[in-house]
């Protein structure tokens, strides 16, 4: 075991060293295209800069109706004995079911925005064995925390090496836009666990009401993250070794899954606070991943906003959602396909025969900064 | 002249009588159903709140995959004579002609959104009476408001009427969702004048750089509309006098075209600083607008912030972006066809067997507020 082990981690240390930085010529270009498109330059913001971000991660402007594909790793979590969640964990095990009977807001996220909804078993606690469910149960669930670890170093492993596996599956499936989704009763609990043990961030500021507990039971749950911070002292320069003290097995696949879009040169666009926590896990391991992040939306859990500025990622969609699944990250995929159309479909200023200063005398020189403004 | 103005404005005044408020018992069964849904109660966050809007506008339901259509409302405006863009206003008309060949950023969110797109002449300086462009010129572009009323009050109201007319036109086509789209080289001059008359805001609060003006010429634009609003001193009580005083005639067809969205109880999704400001306009006009708008995205001109928060509306998409045409508003067409869908599409409790509370036993009780959390 101890050999798997080690040769695991070497496995996984190779693939990390194969993430380069984005294709600085490809970006160039499209921030040249960028200038020339019938707009004023810079009056599409950020989705300028996402453009730009797609055309280096793709090495050349980002594909029209690229392949898009969110997963959706589910797990379940000991800590759950804590009392830190008022409910089971066998809600897990019935939206797993949902999700593969198309009846939760992912399914419908997903049919809207023509993204494949791929649900992935790392360790629900009930094994239902369902149909349209990748299995890859590394256990039954993780441990309770507060206890012991959450998980031994193998299986975090193998979890993640999991997520970095459905991702080179999706490479080899013609998926060109990744999203991160999750779904686990108590997992607001476990990633407040790692974000604050990865930052450095006080307990209170990285632990929400998830489901909206009341005062008392956030107390209780802030108490039980930091009675399990101060059981494990978890090491904030090993990443791996954090999520096997308080992480999940979601958490970590979702970490691989990250690094292995990275891998492929895929954008994976990060959901929400749990999503974001795997998302710092992943950039710890491997700085250059962080490259490869589109942000989505802002979520109303506590700790999202805190953690988006640590990633320094801002985030597009501001509706207070709190749902987790990868609703947010699908919703902002339409958004994505918004900055490689406007890359690919717009007219330049000849094409449309707008007056471009470039081309114009010295009177006119000011009259293609002009299409700078409908709103002039 | 005087009888057919009094006849317009009876008119007018008769349509703005003839919106009411939004449907309470639509609004409370769309409120009920969201919270059978398997989701947590709330956690889909202002897409909930959008939701009931929607049932509240249509009476029912809101259906899944309803035509939509961005009206872009074309004019150009006198103030430029003053500077206040550093650009002429032929580029008005050049971007027209990249509208109508869909080279333009709207066209291309348009396109990837089945967002139609409707492009209405009411007063471009050059008249290329283009195929596929509505013809309602008012005039050739407002009067420059730093020296004289911007429009008449007759040429006012048939802008307005152009508006109410546009949004009458696309009930009878079946469309369901409307949003404002404009194209004007000026008319942020001209919508900071607006809004200053209208909430009562000093001019240096309403009065941003547009296209990206340097500080010399912010201050001259500022000081253009300080000199205009001391000039005619519009009446803020009089939102048509203050159109016609310092507005331009896009401005006050688009504050039509919400009036008449809202008789026909059509939802309209209100884009950028020039949209709001008619926006601002029409619920001066007639209070019951309100209920019928539907915000996009927060702009980078610095008013926009300031007015959305005086509409209370809180904008869903954060982008950074300041282009106009609509393209803000299109964009969040996403968002409201999401929560429609979610509304029709998504499992209930029930239907997903997911454990609900109010039929689970006592220790059960809370099984279906845990699915409250994929966030958990």
């Amino acid at each position: 075991m101890m050999e798997e082990q080690q040769q695991m981690e070497q496995e996984l240390q190779n693939i990390i060293g194969s993430i380069s930085p984005l294709d600085e010529a490809a970006m160039e270009k499209a921030r040249a295209r960028m200038d020339i498109l019938t707009k004023p330059q810079g009056s599409l913001g950020r989705m300028e800069d996402l453009a730009v971000q797609l055309a280096g991660i793709n090495g050349d402007f980002f594909p029209v109706g690229a392949r898009k594909r969110v997963v959706v790793m589910a797990a379940d979590h000991g800590v759950t004995e804590e009392g830190i969640s008022a409910y089971p964990s066998e809600v897990t095990a019935q939206m797993v079911a949902n999700f593969t009977g198309g009846g939760a807001a992912i399914n419908v996220f997903g049919r809207q925005g023509e993204v494949e909804v791929e649900v992935v078993d790392v360790g629900v606690k009930v094994d239902n064995n369902l149909p349209g469910v990748k299995r890859v149960r590394v256990k039954a669930g993780s441990d309770n925390f507060r206890r012991r670890p959450a998980m031994n170093r193998l299986e975090t492993l193998k979890a993640l090496m999991a997520g970095i596996e459905c991702a080179r599956e999706a490479a080899g499936d013609g998926i060109k836009v990744l999203a991160t989704g999750e779904m686990g009763i108590g997992n607001t609990t476990a990633s407040s666990a790692v974000m604050a043990a990865l930052s450095g961030y006080e307990t209170s500021l990285v632990v929400g009401r998830g489901t909206g507990l009341d005062d008392e039971k956030l107390l209780h749950k802030q108490k039980v993250v930091s009675e399990a911070l101060e059981m494990h002292k978890p090491d904030p320069k090993d990443p791996i070794g954090v999520l096997s003290l308080v992480g999940g097995l979601e958490l970590a696949a979702l970490a691989g899954l990250i690094i292995g879009a990275s891998t492929h040169r895929i954008p994976v666009v990060i959901d929400g606070f749990i999503s974001s926590t795997a998302a710092l896990a992943a950039v710890k391991m491997c700085p250059n991943a962080r490259y490869y992040l589109v942000p989505s939306h802002l979520s109303a859990e506590s700790g999202h906003a805190l953690l988006m500025d640590y990633l320094d990622l801002q985030p597009y969609i501001h509706m207070g959602m709190r749902l987790g699944e990868g609703t947010g990250a699908v919703l902002a995929m339409h958004l994505l396909e918004a900055a490689a159309r406007v890359t690919l479909e717009m007219a330049t200023f000849e094409d449309a025969r707008v007056s471009n200063k470039d081309e114009a005398g010295e009177d006119e020189k000011e009259v293609g900064s002009e299409t700078k403004g409908a709103e002039q």
